[in-house]
């Protein structure tokens, strides 16, 4: 299933985002307005805006509140890119350079906090007090997860429960938020609600164990970026979890963690997972979160934006980018 | 003027802003309640929740929702400091090592994250919309003065009015942020809002020359940070302009923006601003600002609190930290 396919219930939504988030570098300063223009353009899979739109599409489809909240997920997700890559050093992404890297640190880190704004006032123009206090709320706890991220680096003793729970809050929070504030902005019952975020939750942990196994098992021109970036991060996923499981005494995750050396474990540790069963183990459990994802959304009246819900969660498991 | 006489009106609630600052780090993860601790405990003049309460000390005094702004203001204002001080690898701020030199710039830059969505938080706690908008816009305002700075840095050819501007982005907005929602919570009339904008606004730009002045002509010790520290990141301030205006040909200033060559130049420019009526001259600039920002009190209600904001800005332009 394509993406555009998914997206066909809420295309002319996800178009008008595009044109929001283009015109957001409409601002009277040249040097910010490039900056913006060049954070915002369109190379992402805008699956928060997709969430936020199919969300509000069982109610009422107002656009006047879901088209800024939309667009305010991906503003958001753009901002806590920018600051991740100058806080990683990452020079490119998405195949191209980084705000980091074209402009250094001191720009990305205020552009960051300029796009966090940004968000903050999309957000806002709803004035709707439970979607804004739920905006401020997961940006606490995306910058909560990131710190323990930080905190937790090259440390081998983790649990395969810290890092799901490191995964809630840095990828699946924003998930739940992008679907509670379409949810609630079309005036959903609140156990539609409560169905919509469970789903975005899960999909959110399913989503970023995918993007833990491509660190491992994608190709550098389709993720963008270089593999084995988390190791080098000293970020321990599931892939490596299972990597020191079955081999906990001569291990090149334990080697590179204890010895940051590198060049040579990075390579073998990508090699031993691709050689082995940890792959398909970690799309298992991927799939499972998006099995949790899907249970409910029966309960939702029977819509094209449902089944879209749905086939989002097999897109999900089998993307490769 | 002592600071705690001006404080007397409204020193119960500034007591309370202060415990609740504290309580902001109880959160169930150590290293981040840490973090908090360390960057929200009580080293600054705490000025900016001062003036959301003086303002909402007019009419409405209703602390159950002043509280929680008071401490936004404040919260945002350490945020923005702990993203400056990791921008400009600065070591000490206040006379301690700041969270950029003890922690690095990866947790620093997230933890700002985190102090802005928790100033985010407790702004969305008041349920006022008109402040809430104006909380994210300040934000905007913030970043992009700053990134103004960034994009300026070592560039000698700027305008006393660029320098106005920035100023007026990167400080008067959140001085101006801080009376407006004191006062829109304390539901003051639009006119006396206006007034306390207007007052804020005024005074934040008085706040910031002597900021710069004191960079000249202060002592470290009263500082708390090393002298000079605005030319050693080439922020072209007040005085420096000024002495760029004294000696257009030989100048330290501009050997030091063409040439990067810190050392000699900063002490030099430093000297020479001392030695010439620079000083005086900023701090009449200063004083002037502090007038404007007075002149429309005598419309407010003649209460205790009106007679503190008129000693605040004289406090403002005889400080030394």
């Amino acid at each position: 299933m394509e993406l555009s396919e998914i997206c066909k219930p809420i295309q002319e939504g996800l178009d008008e985002v595009e044109v929001r988030l283009r015109s957001i570098s409409n601002v009277d300063f040249l040097q910010l307005s490039e900056l913006l223009d060049y954070s915002l353009k369109g190379t992402g899979k805008r699956i928060r805006p997709m969430l936020t739109l199919l969300a509000g599409k069982f109610y009422n489809y107002n656009l006047d509140l879901l088209l800024p909240m939309a667009t305010a997920v991906e503003v958001m997700h753009t901002a806590t890119l920018v600051h991740d890559d100058a806080i990683d050093n990452s020079p490119v992404r998405r195949g191209r350079p980084t705000v980091y890297k074209l402009w250094g640190t001191e720009k990305a880190v205020l552009l960051g906090d300029y796009l966090f704004a940004e968000a903050g006032a999309l957000t806002a123009t709803t004035e709707n007090i439970r979607v804004i206090k739920r905006f401020a709320e997961t940006l606490k706890t995306i910058s909560s997860g990131e710190l323990n991220q930080a905190f937790n680096a090259f440390n081998l003793n983790q649990s395969r429960q810290e890092y799901l729970e490191r995964i809630a809050k840095k990828t699946a929070s924003l998930f739940s938020m992008s679907t509670e504030s379409g949810a609630v902005l079309s005036q959903a019952p609140e156990e539609s609600i409560q169905i919509l975020i469970a789903y975005a939750y899960n999909l959110g942990i399913a989503f970023q164990i995918v993007d833990d196994i491509l660190d491992f098992n994608g190709t550098e021109e389709e993720l963008g970026k270089p593999m084995g970036s988390d190791l080098a991060q000293g970020t321990l996923t599931l892939p490596a979890m299972l990597l020191l499981e079955y081999y906990p005494e001569d291990n090149p995750v334990k080697r590179l963690f204890e010895n940051r050396d590198e060049v040579d474990n990075i390579r073998i540790a990508i090699e031993l997972v691709r050689n082995s069963t940890i792959i398909r183990e970690c799309y298992q459990v991927a799939s499972d979160y998006c099995i949790r994802a899907c249970r409910d959304l029966k309960l939702l009246p029977d819509t094209p934006s449902r089944r879209s819900l749905t086939d989002l969660a097999d897109f999900i498991t089998s993307r490769n980018r």
